[in-house]
């Protein structure tokens, strides 16, 4: 087993890791002296993984075995992303760091933090403080500057990224408690600043009449870029209703003034003003798809994630169009793991296939990969974890193995297993089936302390970490596809 | 603050813990100088839960308030459940003691310990060590007797009666792992032991021709009733089909020379065996309502659980029903909370009015209660806790209150607060609303170790015994009735 270089990782090394550029090739075989080739250190780290995924016992638990095999193996798709949302119920930090071990494991390499929306403003920023001070729940419900340095080295050192989303213009009340005049005030019978339920609340979306907005948003960007070192920012852009800028006589006479004759012009006009904001940093971004869908022009680098999808527009209908684009492209639409219905519901998000829509072979290099959307209504700290995992495995095996590999059947007992490593590596991975994981079961004494952070914590030892003492079989010399689970 | 009586709870106080006869009321007095007055010391422990929900701060958390006031209390229903299936998945040690303390925190006062099923057998029994040495899933996944008292003694100071339930004769395949004869072999194509799906297993129900089976029963009955102390048994008897028995020449032989001419009337005969063992040790018990459906006899002294419903036959026919027949009856069907939906399904749970049936005064006087069923085919201690909690919060409150305490948008709020404290008092409940519960969220550090029992680990003070420091006001002198959230 040729360690991996993790010592090597300086800022030279982070353009895979920060981008989407194609990964490495690895090369795993396993023989009576194994070895583990890649071209880069990320590729050593889902090596690793691969292996420990190769070792099982045989009813006793001391005696670990593992067959000869060569694997050679690469992910399907560039972009495999989980997507946190802080804003509804804040996440403490211990939970977000065991979360990215859970991601590592699964080989996922985005870490999407929804870190802000109309909620609550956990982002401590240095250039805004009162932004945090006043849209936080409160001032311990905070991600501090050093709290966010450290998920992202955290992030770094498992192989992933993380790429913040700053939603605007619309998901952004608790971004007024600090500055009001960001906001449109709202209008109810000449009086402004005025709910009217069902159509808008009192201030609910940035104001794009004022330049000051944009003055705010340079200094507030200019900051954010320079905190998470990715290639890549995401600016949300979902769901900006406009019956607030309707109601507004401000927005009716700056529409004027301004040849903008329709809210899909004023929304294009805010969208096209913070992109370019954005670009000025040389820094890319990921947009929801609703821009895209209302005619905006972005950058040609740009991600756009679909979303969404129902039984009247399916999905693939939205796929199909961003695709046609010439945009990069993401999936989430049929990964919303915050919705839950009872059983093995994983089935549905297992058989979900990214490419399954009407496109050119052009479109279908267009999308980049997909993505699990968490978010928080009803999520917080307790029930994260356990509903989060296995049930994303499921996202993980789709966006990582061959096309081909769909047998639920199958993969039913490839989720099970790995949802029992997940179990004794400290991640209160939920059941999919009756049984139980050898000896352990979570909330077993020495069990304990899985909300502590995995550097602190006396941990059973990783399986890969084991590997030198494990007893290789020379009696099997089994071919162990590469497409297999999550390998 | 009368201090309650914790150190009289000797054997002789136990009536009112060990059955459901009629509870005492509670007097609550809080002004200068609160006072707690009841007739025995379990009212004492619900009244103290009462005071602590009493308590609140405005804002600051370092002040807390708490309004004069007058409450005199006493439960709706005696009989308020939750049971726990450990068999489906084994539940740790630490993860049912705390589950007894968010019980306790709600006020429910039986734990029905669905402890053995089909899928494994972890009850250690003393005279048949073999029943879980061959059924258990493994031999670390077992309750010892010492594991059992303490869990029953755990429970009794917390008000909380242990009812286990050894369901026969179905569900019983993890018995036959160590007594194969206890099962009836099931026959195919003129072979027996073989299974056929979709009909039956090889062997999946007790064998009622056999004599030594009702020995065994004897035996194991004789022991159970001596490790729980409750005057209570439950014996299941649920889903007894009677496809393996029709497969069988045995059974049609035993059949035919015992004039036993219909299979009803076999597994009657069956129940009347083993409620004969039960009685002859001067327990009472507890079935499933599938027996009393198909005209079996049990004494008068049954409880009765209504477990059926459907949108063709709503529960309401069963409880009805079974309520006619003078039997005591508890309702679980509309409190499977195994069943999960997204969003606020609490309300559909809080809905649920146990009463709401066809029937005369005399059967509503037989409905003694209700219980919430967790079932664990999806279920371990990964998600056990954020699961049930606060959603059994929510039919807490339905079988302590007044029936017409029942309007949702203010139950809400009251669940809301209810799951702030049970989060300070470690119990991972999971949200119903958007926000945070003050300056506290799970995971934080400090919040560790949850999976720890009470007795280990260092706690938040409970709300109660902090009640000495709590600035009374005498500003508002608020009457707060006496059927507000599980008080």
């Amino acid at each position: 087993m040729v360690p991996p270089q993790l010592g090597t990782l300086g800022p030279g090394s982070q353009t895979y890791l920060h981008s989407y550029t194609a990964p490495s090739t690895d090369n795993l075989t396993v023989s009576t002296s194994p070895r583990l080739t890649c071209a880069t250190v990320w590729g050593a780290l889902r090596g690793l993984e691969t292996f420990s995924q190769l070792i099982y016992n045989e009813g006793e638990e001391s005696s670990l075995f593992i067959n000869k095999t060569t694997i050679i193996d690469e992910p399907r798709f560039r972009y495999r992303g989980i997507m946190l949302d802080t804003a509804r119920h804040f996440l403490p930090m211990p939970i977000l760091l065991k979360n990215l071990d859970a991601m590592a494991y699964n080989k996922f390499n985005v870490f999407h933090w929804h870190i802000v929306d109309d909620q609550s403003f956990p982002y401590e920023s240095v250039v805004f403080p009162s932004l945090s001070e006043k849209g936080a729940y409160s001032g311990k419900l905070i991600y501090t500057q050093e709290d966010i340095r450290h998920v992202i080295q955290y992030a770094r050192l498992r192989g992933i990224r993380v790429v913040p989303e700053f939603d605007t213009p619309g998901h952004t009340q608790s971004w007024g408690e600090a500055f009001k005049s960001l906001l449109t005030p709202c209008w109810v019978d000449g009086k402004e600043g005025v709910a009217k339920p069902l159509f808008h609340g009192a201030y609910e979306i940035f104001d794009p009449s004022r330049e000051s907005t944009f003055d705010f948003l340079q200094k507030f960007i200019g900051e954010v870029v320079e905190v998470f070192p990715d290639q890549y920012l995401h600016l949300g852009m979902d769901e900006s209703y406009p019956s607030c800028w309707k109601s507004s006589p401000n927005i009716t006479a700056f529409m004027k003034e301004n040849n903008i004759t329709t809210y899909v012009q004023l929304m294009q006009y805010y969208v096209t003003r913070v992109l370019d904001i954005v670009q000025s940093t040389n820094k890319s971004y990921v947009i929801w798809q609703d821009p895209i869908e209302e005619g905006t022009k972005a950058s040609p680098d740009t991600i756009v994630e679909v979303w969404r999808g129902n039984s009247t527009v399916p999905w693939q209908n939205y796929m199909s169009e961003v695709s046609k684009h010439g945009y990069k492209t993401i999936l989430a639409s049929c990964w919303y793991l915050n919705y839950i219905s009872y059983g093995q519901d994983w089935k549905k998000y297992y058989q979900c296939e990214p490419l399954n829509f009407t496109g050119t072979a052009e479109q279908y290099d267009n999308v980049i990969g997909g993505e699990v959307c968490m978010f928080a209504e009803y999520i917080d700290g307790t029930n994260l974890l356990s509903r989060l995992w296995p049930r994303a495995s499921a996202v993980a095996e789709r966006l990582w193995s061959r096309r081909d590999v769909k047998d639920v059947e199958s993969a039913k007992f490839r989720l099970d297993q790995q949802r029992c490593r997940m179990l004794k590596r400290g991640i209160p991975a939920q059941p999919i089936l009756d049984g139980y994981c050898g000896d352990y079961e979570f909330g077993f004494p020495g069990s304990n302390g899985i909300y502590e952070t995995s550097e602190k914590r006396p941990r059973t030892p990783p399986a890969a970490s084991s590997a030198a003492g494990v007893f290789l079989s020379l009696l099997s010399v089994t071919f162990i596809s590469c497409f297999c689970f999550m390998v």
